[in-house]
């Protein structure tokens, strides 16, 4: 068998997820549907994690198997060509067969992106989380280094029940910098690894912060809590990125 | 009666265009929707001029007119609400009764936007104009020139046959600037008015110029010409932003 890996860039706002659902486009499948017609057998791919509904990618890491060998910069240009404008393979490569999408993963960073002047224009709203001018952006930078290091974070995931038992919820975080940029400033988010809806849970409280809801005080109060239920909603997914995995 | 005043921003990518049209979602149209339940009566709306299927407005303005009397904050806020996300009300105002969008304006500004780097991710392909490493900035910068000032532009124009007769098509151009953005750069394009097409004409022309399919000398004789013919392609519409009407 060879082993190819691609790097995909995708606005998510059309689709219901990275994962093949019965009900709704998936990224996943649209890209699987792509190459079975290119390379004429069925191919699975297998993503480094999925993201939600509505979230974005600009570096999404997937794996897929195929005893065939082909030109890797023709196959690149024709998913492309083939593939819904939202969707693009940035790169195809052949990787080893040890390579795995997520298990070969040393962490990922997210961005989340952030709009601050008065005026947002519809195109930039469909990707920019919209900061009234009550929201004290300093209150919000000093509260992430409450999120610095490694933590149980299951108070920040929306953990559905596994019949493999209980999960292991303890993630580090390495990296949480506020980055200036045309109409605001992106939050950067980098750890060994992310719980399902963590990083937008995180946000959310993060929100609650600036918006003076929560003291910052608070927040170590929440990890020992290990209950989802102490925390508010999520940050809305149109903001959020899957920015890179790493390896 | 009396005469309200509004400025809209809106993402055109799902729209026939402005005007209203027999088939189709315009956007005057989905104002119109909105005010006729507001205000409890038929309202139309009369826009500063129609953008095509798929050009983008920061602000765009239209006029209405009715004998009612109304908090101009609330029903601006209310618009909002109804309105589809794409489309926003960004001002609205009472206005002199002799006001009229289209025949008060005294100029208008457009954007065109480009991006200039290898990867675009496909949100910003959304309404950006991708060129290729062979395309010649410098080229296209000074064929800028060839533009300004008080020109017959019946070739840049796809004038549809009008029953009044001929067309004047003398339009003065005053400014045609880059300036650099985030991947890339916009062109900003001013002046007292512009005809069908007239902007993805030039922009068209200008892209000829940049991938070294035509001279720049040779953009005289194409104003001599007076035929539509003579041109290219018009720049894709997805680009283009009607930036701002002048008064």
């Amino acid at each position: 068998m060879n082993k190819y890996r691609i790097k995909i860039a995708y606005d998510g706002s059309e689709y219901c997820g990275w994962q093949v659902q019965p009900n709704g486009r998936s990224i996943q499948s649209e890209i699987e549907n792509v190459l079975k017609t290119i390379l004429q057998e069925p191919i699975k791919i297998s993503g480094s994690g999925r993201t939600d509904q509505g979230v974005h990618a600009n570096g999404q890491v997937a794996h897929f198997e195929t005893k065939k060998e082909f030109d890797l910069s023709k196959v690149c240009f024709a998913m492309n060509r083939m593939l819904p404008q939202d969707i693009q393979i940035r790169t195809l490569e052949k990787t080893d067969t040890n390579f795995h999408s997520r298990y070969s993963a040393k962490g990922k960073i997210y961005h989340y992106h952030f709009w601050t002047e008065p005026h947002i224009h519809p195109i930039n709203a469909r990707n920019r989380y919209h900061l009234s001018p009550n929201f004290d952006v300093k209150l919000f930078e000093s509260a992430l280094r409450e999120f610095i290091g490694e933590k149980d974070y299951t108070t920040f995931s929306n953990i559905r029940v596994s019949h493999l038992g209980p999960i292991d919820a303890v993630r580090e975080i390495w990296r949480l910098d506020m980055v200036a940029q045309e109409g605001g400033f992106r939050l950067e988010i980098e750890g060994n690894g992310f719980l399902y809806k963590m990083v937008r849970n995180i946000v959310g409280v993060l929100l609650e912060v600036g918006y003076q809801k929560r003291s910052i005080d608070s927040i170590q109060e929440l990890f020992k809590a290990k209950d989802r239920r102490v925390i508010g909603v999520p940050a809305p997914a149109h903001a959020l990125f899957l920015h890179e995995v790493l390896y």
